[in-house]
Order: structure tokens, then C-alpha cells, then sequence
């Protein structure tokens, strides 16, 4: 450890401003001292990553595939080692490390095989017709990357959402250069990544600046780093306010660039009646964990449960209570979450006609204790405070009179990353509306599940309506986060040998192509 | 002719504000008078839009298609009346007219084709596997409408980009209401238009509001709708203060979103000198129609030709004067139009150590002078003034020393629809350094041919980085423009009957799926 910053292939410590990472069981500072990054050191990161994109220009996809595969490598070898320093800055356990790597080398891989395959190429060819009229010129598009990629890792997922996360993973993928701005909460853990991303690179002969890593706990170098003129667009993972924040930046730059923030929910879980009466133990378990495992620091942590007071609605709430009092009590990330945690519930604590119940104190540092508010539907919908995001161990039952202001209810909320519905079949096709309504409002709807466990799929949709993310149009997890950093180009009349090899008549990458309006992976003018 | 606003089937006239077109070819104004929308009918249009919106979720893409053909077979019936109207709306010709009609109508029925074969649904399914740790659920992913879209038609297209152009065309084919603000230079041809496309809604039975046509000529419609929470994307094509403007408005709303929009850009022209010496009088009269054809009022239209000072320069600069001066010369479309490019020709001019020529006074009204300004490389690269679009018939060749400055040259752009390069292919394939620099700088790379005619197909780009367009990653003409107006959704273990029929087992739409990572049309389960 060295606690400097990673430029290219360089380490790099010209500030005297340092600070340290904190354990949250332990109340203690970590040892290592890290240095901030300065203005100087963003401009020479973003200049590295501005000839580093040139340079891969030139580089094939199957190295570019190495080198995430080399990422992952690099990362599991780093071994314990990693998984100490993880749960030195997180407070999380060595499970949810062990866990959440897996992840991240799963990510990679998958990122590396999927380029491969070419699909995100997008290549089209539109031969030329002279009969036409107009005359048709011959066109090729493609998606290349747009550029050098900011990425700004989550507090909550040091590793999967963080340095070599899923926006770094699928930005290289892309073929743009990602500098990080590590989170100051684990830049332990994102020095030790970021070593390895810097091996991996010199292992797969990439060029000098396609990954840099920045040290800060202010504000200054984010902002430096999305306002300057050479980066093309950003990632970010966590708060509203950060993510707002970034995003009007971005947009007010002189050339705008497009920032994918991805800010959280409440993630709605409704649940109808006669699957309560039929589940009702099972379904408060499944919720219990959900909403307290890890301190229910996720970004898709059920929020709000949503059920009518049916006859056993008291009864599910005194078995909800019930199970989550039997969870383990988990410390937040840092004291400065377990204090927002602690004002967000004070401000939902302080509405009208409300009862709670939460788990008693416990001795170990900073603690979040695990709540159940429960409020009527009529109260909830009066009340604004009630309906955003509490990042921790707190879930609000909301009571309604009948499924009608169960509908009043859902649509009261803005965009989110899912909402769930629990019930029987019948109770599901009976509720039609409600369903539609729910993919209106979030980017994954979930039956009988909890929205916890994000799986890496391509047919995930991670995302959704503002204030879930800043663009609907586009998901952070599977293969298409790919397309949040790319952009077509098209070349009409090129000569064949000016053109990139994905767009020429001898398909030589064996890609699947879109040639005058039919996918095929043959060559233009070979109908073999 | 009515003058009124289209709200969904009704048409409404509450303002006593109204204002008139002007024919810039006469000098007269048209008699229509046209009524401003008020706030009122602005929210009425937006309400509509919404309930249209999910009532076309229970309306086939088959009834979506036929509406798009039905649009196109009105507007043909329209007939002389819309070329009419179009003409003394416009000042342009009765050819042109009847060319853009016609790209209009094909770009109408492209959309109705391509959106049949489902291709654009993304649909993607990834199957349940309980032997994966973790678990993978059953997820299926699909691509489905925004919300309601409000598209700015544009002053030089009054049909192609305008109330049924590709916006409202690739807005309607992605299942989005749209509520055009018509542009006040040609309201009439817009009202013609917007009654044929009413009529073709009621036809195919489409539900109220998902069109709506608005009359304004200040800005407070346009922002009301903008900032109008029902709103949930913009299409715009015209201006970059006006496109920018629009953009800080979306992005300061409360819920910001999406703002595409197309702002033109100076399409530089780089000519090799052994072309230049081999093709020097068809490469000036091909220039010479392209830059003054309909009075260079096209977003392609060449502003800047870039050529070293060889043996051939100044008889090609010569060359193209006397080719510019055979020119017919045009009436502009709006004497608001000819005054800015006279203010914008009168800023170029006033710039240092240039020389220029322009066609003698027409005694037209109207008549934008066809100009050509010739300036050294060195003094072009210092003054800031050169490098902006002059919307006219107006072109700057630059003269560089050399190969070397000629790259600075194409360097100090900012992001554009198109570069088109002239060369042998020699020329081309030494410098291909010129040609990976081009595809940062924009959405289509040309190779000796104009900008101006872009053919409308899959694989063209109208796009390009900021400021041509907003948003780099999305094209406005082809299928792919309706990716700027979709989003994912993801169902999780979604019963069957609850799936929509793209997602299901069956594949009754036979549109091809990504299945467990492979392409298929097949049904799932089914390996026949």
C-alpha cells in the first residue's frame, strides 16, 4: 500500500493534503495515508487517457477481451489480502467480500466474452444502389467508444460498483479509458484494484493511460474531473445529491457529456392478500433478510412494503418485526452514513400517526438499528418525507384500506430501480393495471421476490426513471451498460481498405452484421 | 385551413393572441391566421398525450405500423394543396416540395416496416437456473416507449423534420404520443399535416392524444412544454442557441429528460491536391451545388473547404466562384432568416486577412447572396469567429501550407454531422491519421461526395458529437432514431399469462430473441 494515486502506469503524490480510510467495527483509522490528488495530477490522468483512446483505436477487441480477463485474474490473485482490507474499510463481512469479488471477476469475464461475440458493434452496411432515386451512396455504421470515462465507485459496493466495477468494466469494454475517482471510504481496497488493473495492463500491452486511479474526500477533484474538457462521460453510483450534482455539472459544461447516475430507491413491494394469508411467514422472513442484510445499505433495499389490511396484515407486521429483531446487526459503512441514517429516520420518525418498532442498542460501533415503521396508507400519502429513499436498515409497512388506494399508493412514487409484487396467480392477472403501471415507473418488475441480489444477466435492466438513474434509456449491469459509452459512426463511399475491419465485405471478425437490412455473419456479396 | 390548434381530435382556439406566415418569395403575408396555444390547451395536449400513451400498450405494433402507412397515404392525398402551401411557406421550390414529400411518406413506411419485424424490441430472455450460485432468477428484458414525446419541427424542413417527420415518425413507431410545436414560419403546411395525420389516427382507430399539433411563435409554449411534467422526451432541429436552450431547460426540470437535439455544424470538406489536380472542375461544381442549392439552408450544407495551397488552389478557388456565380439564387425562408445570415456573413467579414466573393443583388426579395470567403490556414486558426456554422449559402475555403496544417486546421473543430474527404485512394490511405481524427469529430465520415442528401437507411448517422447534436450516442434519421426514445424493462419471474406476448414461451410475434444469450426466433423450450 502505498495510499498514492494511480496515473497510467505511474504512482503519483504531489499533494501534502492526505487522509485515511476508517473501520466502522473497530471505530478506528486504518495505517495507511492517502494522498489526495491535485488539479495537475486529474490534467495529466485525463491527457494519459486521451492518448490511451487514440491508441486502442488500433488495438483488436480479442486483446482488449485479455485484458478484462486479465483484471479478474489480477484480482483474484490478489487474494486475502483484498478481502482483509475490504472488510477493514467497509465493516462488511468476509462472506459479502468473498461474495461481491466473485462478482466483479464474474462481471469482467462476462464483459469479455460478450465483446467478443461483436453483437455491441452494431455493424450495418447499406450497399450502394445507383438505380434509386435518390441515388444511394454505400453506408457502414458501427458503434466505437465515445472517450475517456469518469467513474465515481459507491460507498456500498467496494468492489462490483467500484474500481474495477461494473461501469469501469463495461467503459474498457467499450474501448474508452476509465479514470476513477476512488471512494474515500475504501480507497484501500481501490488502491489494491487498481494495482492490479495497472499489472493487467502492462501484462496485455495496453497503452499508458488506460486506467487511472484518484484519491479525494472533497468535492474539487470530482468536479475538476467532470468539467474538464477531455472527458466524454461519466458513471456514478449513489446519492440523489451526488449524482444531481455531477449530472448539472456535466450538462452545463460548454459541451455537454452524458452522465449515467445511478441514485437509488425505495423499491416498492406490494403484497395482495390472499398470498399473505397463504405466506405469511414466509414472505416476512424473505423480507426481514432483504431489508436488513448488510445493514440494508443497497440501492435495492425494499423501502416500502405495501399491503391492505386485509385480516392479516397486523399479524404479518407483528411477524415482520418479529424477523427482522432475529437478524444480525450489522455496523454501517462509516460513522458519516450511520448519522445520515440516523437524520433520515429522525425526519420519517417525526411524521404524524405513525408507529415503529426497532431493534434494541446494541454495544458494538456503529450500529444501525434495524426499523419497521408502519403507517396508513392515508397518513403515508400525505405525508412527502415518507416516500424517499432511507439508505439503511428501515422499511416502512404502508397500510391500505383496499386495493384501490393500494393503486393510489403505487402512484404516488417517482421512478425506481424495481418494484415488486408478491401474489398468487390469480391475484397477479387480476391486478393487471397495477403491473403496468409498475414497468411505467421502474426499470425491473419483480414477482415474488425481493429486488436484493441484482443478477448479472444481459436480460437485466439495472436503471430506471429519474430519480432511480439520470437516464432511463440505458441499464449499469449485463452487456448493453455497454451502450451508455458508445456511439455510431457511419462511412458512406469508403474505400475497403480505409475502412475498420468490422465494416468490410469479408467479415474477417465473424460478426454478426445487419447487411442491407438482414443479420448474417457472412461476407457482403457472398451469398455461400 | 383553420389556424387552429390540433388537441388530440379536437381542434381549439382559445388564445386572441395569433400571428400570420409569410411568403419571402412575394414579400407578403399569408392570409391564415394562426391561433397561439395557451398553457391551458398546452396541458390538455400534454393530459391526452398521457392517457394515449397507455392505452397504446394494449394496441399491436401491427395497428401502430398501419397508422405510420395511413400518416403517409393521407399526407400523398393532401396533393397539390400541401405542395402549395408548402411553397408559400417555405419560398422553396415546387421540386423540392414534392422531393421532401416523398422522403417524408418513405421515411413514414420505413418506420412501419421495420418496426413490424420486432427487431427494435430488443427482446432478451435469460431462463431460471436454480443450480447457479447465486440462483439466477428468470429474467426477460424488452425495449418499450418513454412517454410522451414533444418534437420542435424545424424552419428548413417543413416536412421531412418537421410535424410528421423523423421524429414524430420514430417517436410514434417507439409507441410514444407526440405533441409537435409546430414551427410558426410554416404553420400551414404544418396544420395540413397534422389534420392528415388526425385523420389517419381516427382511421386505425388510435386513441385520442397521441398527437397533437400546438401553434407558437415565442418561446413560452415551447418551454411550457418542455418543463411540463407529463413530458418525458424532446426532439428538436434547428438552432444551437435554441437546441442548448432547450437542453438546460430539460435538464433543470425537477425529474430532468432526454433532449435530442440536432443543431447543425459546418461539415468541413478536406481536399487531397492530387484530386484536386485530377478533378478540379467536378469538384468545384459538385461544392458549388451543394453550398448554395435551396440557399445552402441545410444542416449538411459544406461552411468550411480545406485544401493545401498547391499548384491548383487558386485556380479551384477560381473555379468555384465562377461555378458558385452559375448558381441559381434563392429566396431565404424567413427575412428573420436572411437577416441573420446577413449578420452572421457581416461577422465572418469583419474578421483579418481574408478575401471573399459574392454573387451580385438579385432583385428578388429575399435573396440570400451566394458568397465564398477565402483565408489562409494560420489566419483561420486564429480567428474563433471562422469556425461557427453560417446558416446560408455561404462556404470558407482555407488554404493551408501544407498536410501538417491542414490537420491542425480539421483539429480545432468542434463535434459535426459530417467530414467528407476528397482523395485519390493513395491519398486517402496515406493519411488515414485524418480519417480516425474524423471519426471523433462526427457522426458521418464522407469519401468524395457531399454532405448535403442524406439517404434514409439503417446505416446512416445524422448525429454527431456536441455541438451538432446534444447527445452523441443516438443517430435522428434510420430505425436506431427510435433508440432515443425507449427505455428496458425487466420482468423477474413474471407468471406467462402475465408476460406481454414479445416476452412469452411462444413467439407469436415471430420477432427474433436473445435467448440464454443466443438469437433466435424460436419459441423458448422448443428446439426445433
Amino acid at each position: 500500500m502505498t495510499g498514492k494515486n494511480t496515473i497510467g502506469f505511474n504512482l503519483s503524490s504531489d499533494s501534502k493534503r492526505t487522509f485515511q480510510t476508517f473501520n466502522p467495527v473497530t471505530g478506528n483509522s486504518n495505517p495507511t495515508v492517502f494522498f489526495e490528488a491535485t488539479f495537475e495530477e486529474v490534467n495529466e490522468a485525463v491527457s494519459l487517457a486521451q492518448n490511451a483512446f487514440v491508441q486502442l483505436k488500433s488495438i483488436s477487441i480479442e486483446k482488449r477481451a485479455s485484458f478484462l480477463i486479465e483484471i479478474a485474474q489480477e484480482i483474484n490473485q490478489l487474494g486475502d489480502e483484498l478481502i482483509q482490507m475490504y472488510c477493514l474499510e467497509s465493516g462488511l463481512s468476509e462472506q459479502r467480500a468473498i461474495t461481491e469479488r466473485s462478482r466483479t471477476i464474474f462481471q469482467l469475464n462476462s464483459f469479455a466474452k460478450e465483446i467478443l461475440n461483436g453483437e455491441w458493434i452494431k455493424a450495418s452496411i447499406d450497399e450502394a444502389d445507383s438505380t434509386s432515386t435518390p441515388i444511394k451512396p454505400d453506408l457502414r455504421k458501427m458503434m466505437i467508444g465515445l472517450g475517456p470515462v469518469v467513474v465515481f465507485g459507491a460507498s456500498n459496493f467496494p468492489l462490483a460498483y467500484s474500481t474495477a466495477g461494473g461501469d469501469t468494466a463495461s467503459a474498457l469494454a467499450a474501448g474508452c479509458p476509465v479514470i476513477v475517482k476512488s471512494h474515500p471510504m475504501h480507497a484501500g481496497t481501490g488502491e489494491l484494484v487498481a494495482q492490479a488493473i495497472t499489472r493487467a495492463a502492462k501484462k496485455t500491452e495496453m497503452p499508458n493511460g488506460i486506467f487511472s486511479n484518484l484519491n479525494a474526500q472533497g468535492y474539487e477533484i470530482g468536479r475538476h474531473l467532470v468539467e474538464h474538457a477531455g472527458v466524454r462521460a461519466v458513471g456514478f453510483t449513489g446519492s440523489l445529491k451526488g449524482g444531481r450534482a455531477l449530472f448539472d455539472l456535466a450538462n452545463q459544461r460548454e459541451f455537454p457529456i452524458p452522465v449515467f447516475a445511478e441514485m437509488g430507491s425505495v423499491n416498492p413491494i406490494v403484497i395482495f392478500p390472499q398470498i399473505l394469508s397463504e405466506k405469511l411467514a414466509k414472505i416476512a422472513s424473505h423480507l426481514a433478510t432483504s431489508i436488513t442484510n448488510d445493514a440494508g445499505q443497497f440501492c435495492t433495499k425494499p423501502g416500502i412494503v405495501i399491503t391492505t389490511n386485509s385480516g392479516f396484515a397486523n399479524q404479518f407486521v407483528n411477524e415482520l418485526k418479529l424477523k427482522v429483531n432475529e437478524q444480525v446487526s450489522f455496523s454501517m459503512l462509516n460513522p458519516s452514513i450511520l448519522q445520515r441514517f440516523e437524520e433520515r429516520k429522525k425526519e420519517i420518525l417525526s411524521c404524524d400517526n405513525l408507529n415503529f418498532f426497532e431493534t434494541e442498542k446494541l454495544s458494538g460501533n456503529n450500529i444501525g438499528r434495524q426499523t419497521i415503521v408502519v403507517v396508513d396508507a392515508k397518513q403515508f400519502l400525505s405525508q412527502q418525507k415518507l416516500h424517499d429513499e432511507a439508505f439503511g436498515p428501515l422499511s416502512i409497512v404502508v397500510l391500505c384500506d383496499d386495493l384501490g388506494q393500494l393503486n393510489s399508493v403505487l402512484s404516488s412514487f417517482d421512478g425506481q430501480l424495481t418494484v415488486s409484487f408478491f401474489g398468487t396467480d390469480s391475484e397477479i392477472f387480476a391486478n393487471q393495471h397495477l403491473i403496468q403501471q409498475a414497468t411505467e415507473k421502474a426499470g425491473r418488475v419483480i414477482f415474488n421476490g425481493v429486488p436484493t441480489g441484482v443478477t448479472v444477466s444481459p436480460s437485466m435492466t439495472h436503471g430506471g426513471p429519474f430519480p432511480a438513474t439520470t437516464d432511463a434509456r440505458f441499464t449499469a449491469v449485463g452487456i448493453d451498460a455497454m451502450q451508455r459509452f458508445l456511439r455510431p459512426v457511419t462511412f458512406q463511399n469508403c474505400p475497403q481498405e480505409m475502412l475498420p475491419a468490422e465494416l468490410r465485405n469479408i467479415n474477417s471478425l465473424s460478426i454478426p452484421r445487419r447487411i442491407n437490412g438482414e443479420w448474417t455473419s457472412k461476407d457482403v456479396h457472398k451469398k455461400d
